[in-house]
């Protein structure tokens, strides 16, 4: 659709004259819970997405302190549930929303640290940018947290974490809690307090059952609305990624565009999105590697898993490295920049969208 | 999931001691756009869904007076767009938002009086409780509007409004602008100022195409998102209900519970729902008819056609009538009762729900 | 794919010379039930698809009176089950297959007989070009038969017939029977001697729950594989194709082609075919109108509902008037040309090509 | 559907008096190829599946030597294509189908030797009981060929075989040829005489982009019809069923039955089958474990890839030992039981028959 008209301005321009009579009537709405719709379309119904969410970039030089000193302050358990600290958009605050439908934040457990098991609807997952020592039990089967892991935990699933080193360790996660309190979709429900499973295998059941590609154990031909594997182990992302350079390098297409390899983790039972509402990919750029600018609908996170560039995010330049995180609210033109090897791992609304009827991009010719 | 603990409680008595040191850290949480889960975990993340919006009964009879002196004292046309009153739900004011997904609104259009065309990307309908005389043109194609008519303007299809009579007319508009506004998704384009079609058939061109029951044109095989069904017609649902109910007579299973006759519009193409975020169903039930007290996740709103009854939220019951509308919030307990022969009609965010896998409904045994 | 080889001479042109050992070797084959591919390959695989089935028309004129006969000489009842005459393709004898996958008869039933209750696997449909009198009950429910209905029975449905009249009916019938007997897939299971519902009306219990256009009851919401809809009224596929010219007379884009109106027969449920392996179809061409030469692969069945026209197929023209019925084998080229107005009902089992990914159509520019 | 009559005699019992007046009516019939229903009803629809194929087994001692012989007798080339020896069921004679919709077959390739390029719409695989050595081109890219691999070839894309080795190779080859032959689906097209790439990599560029588990390339969003995969290495195979018993030695859910371990090879894209019309799978069963009898609708060849058991068709108990093939028709009785530890590749057209809608299965209690 055409973006010529600025509406606001054309609104605003024909709003009827301000009398007693129209007083009166306004009243009588207000008296009735009735809003008039002549008065706000330009804010109800704009010519395109204009997120109150704005583009902001998230230092780890600044997050990963305060989670540590929270280690000191804040007691991890029952109650408070997590050590978990959110970033909140400037432009959605005073909720600690990333955008109008995702939740970010930096989760801390110290030495020995046991966060207690719990279920909700929302759907979760963790992301590994350093560290190690976390094992995350999901329904009693314990996940090992390792550098450059996605793990997952889609919503209705108990989990709880323990930390069995005698060294912290901090990671992402990522939730729909902004789209379900908005829309009123949550259950939360407690678990054990203590840990269900404090084995701490190199490799889960469900990882074991599941992680042999291009084969579906005959027991489990049910397809799941959320992806059966708790576990995307880097090892098997940054071959991935590997592999489309190279072929590239080959001649053979592989990559989305020049020096640009990416993934999508996905449900192995369907081929689709691993969790209903949230997207998750990871993608590497070659050293002086650009994107090309684009906007969509919906609103997408990223985290620098390694190396240095920078991000567009409506004409502003933000030099990340990583830990770094930035948000992309819906329609805002982004690009990324590498500077050396650049490797980011991304989250997204997409499946919303998708599902609903409303994504729409645009990218630059 | 149980709901035996009472989460906020447990919330707040897990907080950490204030201290200078945690005011310390909190203030660089704040400098750095950061907020705690483990101060408002009850709030973000609830037990069971707890709705700001409130159960709330709007009554046509002072609806329809207020929309009429709106006719004398506002305009219609380019800008304001449409004589669109929202229906406010007090827990969400100020927002004109029914419940967190829907929009509702009477819309009233005068003798000979014309709303310019326009499309977005929220999906619309409109149901006639009474009056007749408007053709709302979708696309070039007029459908008439008349009593216990449907009419869809599903996302990206230009519309607009023609009164053809000496006589007003008011209907109700619904669409999914809370979503949309809060999902940042819509986009909005001006059309023609004028209708494109003007003329005034008994029957669109899109009914004449798919109104012939288990019959698709095969020059029509593509599925749409939305039904390319324009106009669902009075005569036909009643037909429907009527049926149900003699098939129920006989003895025959018809009906979704004794005495309680029911269907859902769906989009022909696919056998689901009309759009992708609104579900449309018409209810019918014999006089003395009491339904379960149910709850269900997300919001449904239902407007009284024809008959007396009552509707009970969440303990209280309104006694309710013709053209009376009224919103059952996001797990809010409900039920209906019929003291004549009542019928309803009503529409919901139930497909948002099913397709994210959030739906999760109650029934009394 | 090309087809510029002629396969089966380049075939033979390469098989090993005729030596005692290889006489020898190919006896060793036959010992072990084995066969070398070499000697077979043109039949087995050849470059097109290349039926035995040839294209056929089978006159009513002769069809009526030899079922006529029939019923005066042969009984109906339990053990033959049905007084069918079935088409035989020329190229398939001795099986009575009209097609590789398709089986089509002619049914008669004397004034007041009855074929008594079965059901089996194979899908099932009767088409009525002529008469009435006759109720057939679908498990349980009588569904009348009149000029220009289509009937389902799909698999596993028990079914029988009445002929309440003092006249004696002839309809077609259409199975799957060639497919399900190739690819072993049938069962079968007598049912009751007499019918289970003696009644008579007008409109089945099906059609009165779900022949309202874009209505579905809201008790049967769960999709079913073949069609809830047990007759397809003349009087709505009539009105479907005459709005279809009518629109295309007024400038608007509602038929195939110029002069040629169809729609199929569709589930209410997924809005596709009505049946897992059959799909159903009626066309209806303007006098004077003649359709492209096209190819498709898979094999499909007309007969000729009203009007006078032709049939090309495979470079040979066939007169058809009201009754005739002909087969159009795979990837045969054939055309329609209409004389008068040309009404054709028309099956095929294109659901099967689809779904197993096998469909490929070719039409003359 | 119950089995209690009989259903042929019954048939016959009802048959016609034979009368001079019948045989007009029959030679009238055939005159106009027809064919009445009440003299074949036995034969066109039984009361349950009962296939003219038979339960056999194929010895890999006596296949092996005469595919051997044939190397020395039969050249490979344009023309016959392959050296492929059909195994022809003893039902289904003089046809070279080992079921009515299967094709197996040993193909035999010599030192050096090339099988040209071609492509079809049949689906094929290959699996590979035992030798290294050949590489099949699939649309320019190399897949090679080792114990355990199973390889596609999907319908429509071009596929040829070379031996970079001085020793010979023998490995199984498998289609829906007599589905495509019966249903008249096939097309056949030559491709290059020289195979288009001559590379001996170990890992196909299809592996490369598509065997990391979970993960999907961001480039390939498109889900295809068939598996993107073109082989499937046997070392992925081998660990999923280790895996799967270490965790039942665990106590965890993850066999189908009591040690009975097995895989089903999927299409990454849809979670479902790797092609169409047939179903691949791999079983393992500990020393000592018998599978429970069962009945399903279509059939199934097995082709022992290690160990020694038996199978037991229609009770029948035959030994079979690696390499050894056999074929269960649709509805006949079957299990196996492992005298060592037994692995068995299977495959079957369960696809064609749950997309139908005939898939029925019976297993003993």
């Amino acid at each position: 659709m055409s973006e010529a008209l600025d509406h606001s301005t054309v609104d605003h321009a024909m709003q009827p004259d301000d009398t007693p009579e129209l007083r009166e009537l306004y009243r009588g709405f207000e008296k009735q819970s009735l809003l008039p719709l002549w008065t706000q379309l330009g804010d109800l119904m704009p010519v395109h997405p204009k997120s109150r969410a704005v583009p902001h970039v998230w230092k780890w030089s600044k997050l990963l302190p305060l989670a540590e000193r929270s280690g000191e302050l804040v007691p991890v358990g029952r109650g408070g549930e997590r050590r978990a600290i959110g970033l909140s958009n400037p432009g959605l605050a005073p909720h600690a929303y990333i955008s109008p439908t995702l939740w970010a934040a930096i989760q801390y457990l110290g030495p020995r640290e046991v966060a207690p098991e719990h279920r909700h609807s929302q759907n979760a997952f963790r992301f590994v940018v350093e560290g190690e020592g976390v094992w995350t039990v999901v329904n009693g089967d314990p996940v090992r947290m390792s550098r450059g892991d996605l793990l997952l935990t889609p919503g209705g699933n108990f989990h709880g974490h323990q930390n069995v080193t005698d060294k912290s360790m901090a990671w992402i996660d990522g939730l729909d809690i902004p789209f379900s309190q908005q829309m009123d979709v949550g259950f939360f429900e407690f678990g054990s307090d203590k840990l269900t499973c404090l084995e701490t295998p190199e490799f889960s059941r469900g990882e074991r059952l599941w992680c042999h590609p291009g084969l579906r154990p005959l027991s489990q031909l049910k397809d799941s609305v959320s992806s059966p594997i708790g576990a995307y182990r880097w090892a098997h992302t940054d071959a991935a990624l590997t592999q489309q350079l190279a072929l590239e390098a080959e001649g053979y297409a592989a990559t989305v565009a020049p020096g640009h390899a990416a993934i999508r983790y996905i449900n192995p039972t369907t081929g689709g999105d691993v969790m209903p509402t949230i997207r998750l990919e990871f993608h590497r750029l070659r050293e002086g590697t650009e994107t090309k600018m684009r906007r969509d609908v919906g609103s997408t996170v990223f985290q620098v898993f390694e190396g240095n560039g920078a991000v567009v995010m409506d004409g502003e330049t933000h030099s990340v490295e990583k830990g770094d995180m930035f948000v992309v609210p819906s329609w805002i033109p982004w690009s990324l920049r590498a500077e050396t090897g650049f490797d980011l791992f991304r989250f997204s609304d997409a499946p919303i969208m998708e599902k609903l009827g409303f994504m729409r991009s645009w990218v630059d010719a």
